[in-house]
Parts: C-alpha cells; sequence; structure tokens
C-alpha cells in the first residue's frame, strides 16, 4: 500500500459515532476505486459497525487506537497526554508516509494543533489556516482563515491569500482564481491597519487580487477566494449557518401553518427539497487545514455519512493535486524572491 | 410646534428620492397623530412629490435647505464644505432644540461625522455607535456596533453594551436586556484581547450579561444585546445580507424551474409571501446612532417608503423612551461611581 491516494480516517471523533464514519468510508471506496482508507480507532467498535458487509479487499485498513480526543480535551491534553489516541495515529499515519491525508471530525483546536506539532508548517508559513467552501451565487467561493488564527498580520493575510489560491486551483482547476480581501464598506474608515497592509502586499504579488470584498460578496462570486483573520472569519461562517437555519425554519414554519399550507407543502415538497440541497451544508463539508506539511481535513463534528464522504473527497482532491507540494514550491519561490 | 416628538427629516439624501420620504411621512403621520415631522431639503422640490394631496395641517413643516451630501462626498467635504446640506440642517433642527430626532438615508460616515461635531456624544462616551434590529427565531436582537468603529478597546465595547441595554429597553420595553460579547467558539483562542478584557467590564457592570454569543446566535434569540467592534459587526450584517439575497434567489429559481413547479409557485404564492414578509430587511430599517446628544437614526440608502417609514418609528420610539437622556444618566453614575 503506498501513500499515494491514501487518506487516514479518524474513527473515533464527531459526535455521530463510528458507524456514520464506516458508513462514509464505504460510499468513498464506492466511487473512487483508486483510493485506499486507513480507519483509525478501536478494532473491535470499527468491525463491529463494518459487520457482515466487509469493505473492498485491500482497499481498507484498521490501524489501532486506543484513546480518543473529547470535545471537552484542552489543546495541552489532547497533545501530551492523548498519543495514542485516533486523532494522533491518523495524523502520524501521514507523518510516517503511511497516507498522504487526514481526515477527522474532531475537536478543531486539538486538530490543529497536533498537526502543527507532528507534521510541521510548510517554510514561509508561520501558521495554518483553516479554509472552507462557501456556496455562491453562480458557484463556491473558498474562504479562509476560518477560526485558527484569532489577531493576524498583514503578512499572516498574505500567507493565507496564497494559499486560499492554490487550494482554489486545485480544487476548480481555475488557472489564476480571483483573490479578494474581505473588508467593511463604510468609505472613510476602509478597514483597520492590517487589512490596508495586506491589500499592499498581495496587490504587489502574483496572485490574481481583485480588491476588498465585502461581507455580502461572499455569496456572490466576486471573488473566488475570500481573505480574513480567524477571528472575522469564523464570525461570518457561524453567522451564515445561524441565518440559514432560522430562514429554513421560517420557511417551514409557513408549509405548516394550516391544512391548506400543508396541502401546498407536499405538493411543493420535490421543489423545496431541490432547494433545500442546493444550501445543503454537508455538500460543502470539510475544511482544509493549509500550510502544513501534509493534507488535513476537518469535517464538522455532527457530520453525517454523506457529509463525512465530502470531507474524505475533499482530501483526495488535495492529494491528486498535490496542494501541500505546490504551497511549498510557491512559498519557497517567494521566500527566494525577498533574499 | 414643540422639540418633542418631532423628528426632522432629511428629504434630500438617499437613491429613490423625495418622492419616498414624502410618502413615507404621510404614512407616519397618519399612523402617529401625536408626531410632527420636519421635512428638510429642496422646498420646490419636496412641494412637487407633496402634490395636489396636502399634508395633515400643522404637523408636517418644510425647512429649506440648498445643498445634498452625496454618497460619494468625502467626510471633509460634507463637514466643511456643505453647511446647508439637508442632512446639516436636519441635525440642526436637532441642535436647536426645534427636533428631538433626526432621520436621513444619506451617506452613514458624513450623518455620523457631522452628528458628532453638531450635537456632540454624551459625556463618557468616546464613540457614537450604529445599532440596528436584527431577526431571530422567536424575535429580534440589538446589535452595535456596526460599522462607525473599526478598532475598539475594551472600554468601548462596554460603552456600546451600556448603550445597547438602554436602546433594547426602549424599544422592547423589557426591563433587563441580555447582553452577549460576539466571540468565536474555538474553546483554546477564546478571543482576542479586547473582547476577553471587554468581558470582565461588563461582568462587573450592572448590566444583565450572559457571556459570549457566538455568530449563530445572534439568530437565536440568546441574547437581546450582541456587542461587537464595527469591523466585526459590519461583516456579520453584510454577510447576512448576501446570504439572504442569495437563498431568495435559490427559492424563486426553483419555483421557477419548470411549467409544474411556475404552477405550485402560484398556489404556493401566498405562503411564499408570508414567508418573504418575515424576513423583510424593510421592516428592520432603522440604525440608530447611539451615544449623541440627539436622536440620529440611520435609513438605508436604497429605502423605500415602508422602510423609511421604519426608521422614522424607530426615532418616534427613541423620542417616546428618552434614550438619550437615559444614557446620559448611566454613563454619568458609571463615571461618579468610578471618581
Amino acid at each position: 500500500m503506498t501513500a499515494n491516494l491514501t487518506v487516514a480516517v479518524d474513527a473515533m471523533s464527531g459526535d455521530k459515532g463510528t458507524g456514520v464514519i464506516v458508513d462514509a468510508v464505504r460510499q468513498v471506496l464506492a466511487a473512487r476505486t483508486d483510493a485506499t482508507l486507513l480507519l483509525v480507532g478501536d478494532p473491535a467498535e470499527i468491525e463491529r459497525h463494518i459487520g457482515n458487509n466487509p469493505l473492498p479487499e485491500g482497499r481498507a485498513q484498521i490501524v489501532e487506537a486506543s484513546e480518543v480526543v473529547t470535545m471537552d480535551d484542552s489543546v495541552a491534553i489532547a497533545l501530551r497526554n492523548k498519543k495514542k489516541s485516533s486523532m494522533r495515529i491518523a495524523i502520524n499515519q501521514v507523518k510516517e508516509g503511511r497516507a498522504a491525508a487526514c481526515v477527522s471530525s474532531g475537536n478543531t483546536s486539538a486538530l490543529m494543533a497536533i498537526s502543527k506539532f507532528v507534521l510541521k508548517t510548510v517554510p514561509g508559513i508561520d501558521r495554518p489556516a483553516i479554509c472552507t467552501t462557501i456556496p455562491a451565487l453562480h458557484g463556491h467561493t473558498h474562504m479562509l482563515d476560518l477560526g485558527a488564527n484569532v489577531d493576524c498580520s498583514a503578512d499572516h493575510l498574505f500567507q493565507f491569500a496564497t494559499m486560499g489560491s492554490i487550494l482554489a486551483q486545485a480544487i476548480d482547476s481555475v488557472d489564476k482564481p480571483t483573490v479578494g480581501l474581505l473588508n467593511i464598506g463604510s468609505e472613510e474608515l476602509k478597514g483597520n491597519g492590517q487589512v490596508k497592509e495586506a491589500a499592499e502586499l498581495i496587490s504587489n504579488s502574483s496572485l490574481n487580487y481583485i480588491g476588498f470584498v465585502e461581507g455580502n460578496e461572499i455569496y456572490t462570486d466576486r471573488a473566488d477566494v475570500v481573505v480574513c483573520d480567524g477571528f472575522v472569519g469564523n464570525i461570518s461562517l457561524k453567522t451564515s449557518e445561524g441565518l440559514a437555519r432560522m430562514i429554513s425554519h421560517y420557511l417551514k414554519e409557513e408549509f405548516m401553518r394550516t391544512p391548506f399550507n400543508k396541502l401546498v407543502g407536499l405538493v411543493a415538497k420535490p421543489i423545496l427539497m431541490s432547494f433545500r440541497k442546493r444550501i445543503d451544508p454537508r455538500r460543502y463539508n470539510g475544511a482544509s487545514l493549509l500550510g502544513l506539511k501534509g493534507v488535513v481535513v476537518k469535517s464538522h463534528g455532527s457530520a453525517d455519512a454523506v457529509a463525512f464522504a465530502n470531507a474524505i473527497n475533499i482530501a483526495l482532491l488535495a492529494i491528486d493535486n498535490d496542494v501541500p507540494a505546490k504551497i511549498t514550491e510557491h512559498m519557497s519561490q517567494s521566500l527566494s524572491s525577498i533574499a
């Protein structure tokens, strides 16, 4: 088994348990016959979920891990005291060349810290960033950072722009993805110091920089990549989650209000389902931890099998396109052009 | 005519022209028979829109202004060179005691700067903040700051919390509004320095502080008042606008996809209209500029008559409840308790 197209899957983390992850593995192995998956965790638990329906011969392997990082574990505990956790051992597979990527639904802070400790960052990248895909009017947007880095310098934002651009190239097969910096609209007060300084750095680089984008433009395809610090990015993403949930709830309420409405709702069901599918967060599950010497993808804690399979597919796309190597190459060029 | 329940309306700013504002004035005067409105602007233009349908005798008055602050005017131009603008003269009405509030659809930065220059801030308030009402699952949330202040200290956030709490008391008639600080979810990195420090200040005050709230909780009624700096607040609000527009667009597309879908859409129209009404941004138009010695309300530039009337109603509620006096009183108590 080569590391090429092998993904180590943390089978123990996440709110929905190992069964969901085994189902996701099954889906991916059926669709991607070139991929191999390592299921990292308690062998008995994993076997129990595989049951009488074995995974494809030779393309799935169980790797034992005796501990689990919980959602409440501090980074310190996860990093120092849980060296046999499924998360740690999944990341170790990448470090040791047995897998090219790792996917986990576990604690984001722990995943970030362990990945950084075990895999290290690419030279020229100070801090890894979290990047996810967000649906937009006529396609989607890649947005980063989404919470790994609370306070960011202009230089960090520039690094995020570079990494986001490389990821967008890989995932969307576009040659020169457009890059925008998230900023506020007020003309007099256009942004804080870091954003203004980052704008200069990015516009003087080889990136396809299109300037500032405002919050609403995340959803209008103005830029392929939207760059911001982790505080702003996290709040923007969570705001969207909250609003989408409220709107869904309102829509449901209206179609349940009277017997007539319920009847119309029944007739409109395929239309409403097709609408829901378009904003289904499961389709966008899988955030990339960029800037590491290896591919690490974070799945939502409450991901179901469809959503988790999507996160594995994002990891496979990153391997297919050699994202870490491209980031390394780009950064070494930037570093040598400065030197 | 007393200043009591008199609102000066900037009749020249905004994208939709004076006609929309005259219509809004008509709606408000019909609904609030205790209110008086001053229409500030070009008398000929205002008269033209009033036409043959006069406004209620003695409850509407035109105040002449020969200039207009445009959306492109810099703050410096608006403040120094346009002393006869409808915006400036509307604010002057408050300063000179001829009105208790001013409403404008004009340039936010100019409105903020002129209001601050003419009316001054309440002692103890360093910077006015912009506060608006946002729909939430079972009610609404007041959120501030939304873009007036890009970089905020912990002390500023504390001032915003105080002002937001007083506004929520006034608008919702709740005794002790709950106050939350907008923060990110990551446990290890809970927020930046200012947010952590502000949390201490607010939790040691008499405000009904409930702790950190995450972006999604803006829409779940967890807090009556959500406090953040203007950079984050603006991006969160604009993100919501963009997402709501995209979702609306998707929903419309699904109901237009096939002739059958169109037919179902026709039958479902009253349900969809009722849904749309619940997320109609016009219902929430009117952001309060808090911390000034007077009531100033900013309407959206593209507000129609319904939306603009809502902004005037928010100004009337703030007068009804004496919001500036309550902020002054609260701040003087805080200041004397420190001294």
